[in-house]
């Protein structure tokens, strides 16, 4: 069979529902999987390395990055930007493998629009309480700060219907399952794969 | 959450290519969904039970249900009726519960125009040698027959376009494990369960 060119799939959902950690957890058991790394200029959080985590730059390389068309989508988000290489995702696309992009609400429309034939894959919280809760836990944010990232989550959500998928995230290791799944049947559609099969009549 | 209507899930193929074993294998392992016995005409083979395997009917019989319109679809093929009891599927998606039908690749577009929202998930051999082979180890048939059924399966898989998904059946756990990941993406599906968050903003 020979080698398609790799699946895109988009991780994306309301700011808190905990896209970083699922992202995470879910890499650690997909080798045939390859996340590309996001360009951001917010501060690392504590744990976060550059170049593993995201590309933390400044407010200046980051423009010029936009200038040059160096960026698959961008979004600015309480006050930072947060963006896709585009080189980085094309490439490794092109040589098969698959791309697992995490990214925020506004980017991923951006994305659709280039990247048509994704798998679009929208990490839904249990509740609005529990969104919260988990805001507030991060423990980084002030009240302000929360209640603008509730508002924001809420106008996230009412753009659902730009997704293909919705993957609630009860438990971590359950929506990675549900990923994983998910994954492996969009590899079995059959408008994707038919082409090997046309020739089957002559083997 | 409220339920939902069950999923239908179609799993057709060329004749010869093992969609009785696979759908067999799989359902040892599926409790939530359950198997549609389909109605057929032609004898049963070595092991095969009646109202487990089929409905074993007369020509007579069956001819009776298509003027009821008691069946969702049904095709003849050598000598034979296959065919679908409408009820039963009907009743058991309403109830909240998934089915599951193994049918001929003249039902499945049938039932397409029925249920055009199931999930239609082609069985492919791995290579027409392999599905002669097939064919011929199963032992009950003719050399006519076999040619007949191998010209069969040739222009049964020129309608591969019909289908959602294209599950090879090269080992039969590894298409059971295929068919179990597009059941739960299916179920993830946006446009199938996005009702059901439309109203997180309020809860």
């Amino acid at each position: 069979m020979n080698k398609d060119r790799g699946l895109l799939i988009v991780l994306s959902g309301p700011s808190g529902v905990g896209k970083g950690t699922v992202r995470k957890a879910f890499m650690q058991d997909a080798e045939e999987v390859q996340y590309s790394i996001s360009v951001t200029t917010r501060k690392p959080r504590e744990g976060e390395v550059d170049g593993v985590d995201y590309f933390f730059k400044s407010h200046s390389e980051f423009e010029e990055m936009i200038e040059n068309n160096k960026l698959l989508e961008y979004a600015q988000f309480v006050d930072n930007y947060y963006g896709t290489p585009v080189d980085y995702v094309e490439e490794t696309l092109d040589s098969g493998r698959d791309v697992l992009l995490e990214i925020e609400v506004q980017g991923a429309k951006q994305v659709r629009n280039h990247f048509p034939e994704g798998a679009y894959i929208f990490l839904m919280p249990p509740s609005l309480t529990e969104l919260r809760n988990r805001i507030v836990n991060r423990g980084t944010e002030t009240d302000d700060v929360i209640d603008n990232r509730m508002g924001v989550a809420k106008e996230e959500i009412e753009l659902i219907d730009q997704y293909d998928y919705i993957v609630e995230n009860d438990q971590v290791e359950l929506a990675c399952e549900r990923m994983r799944a998910i994954i492996t049947a969009e590899h079995l559609r059959r408008d994707r794969i038919a082409h090997h099969y046309k020739n089957v009549s002559e083997v």
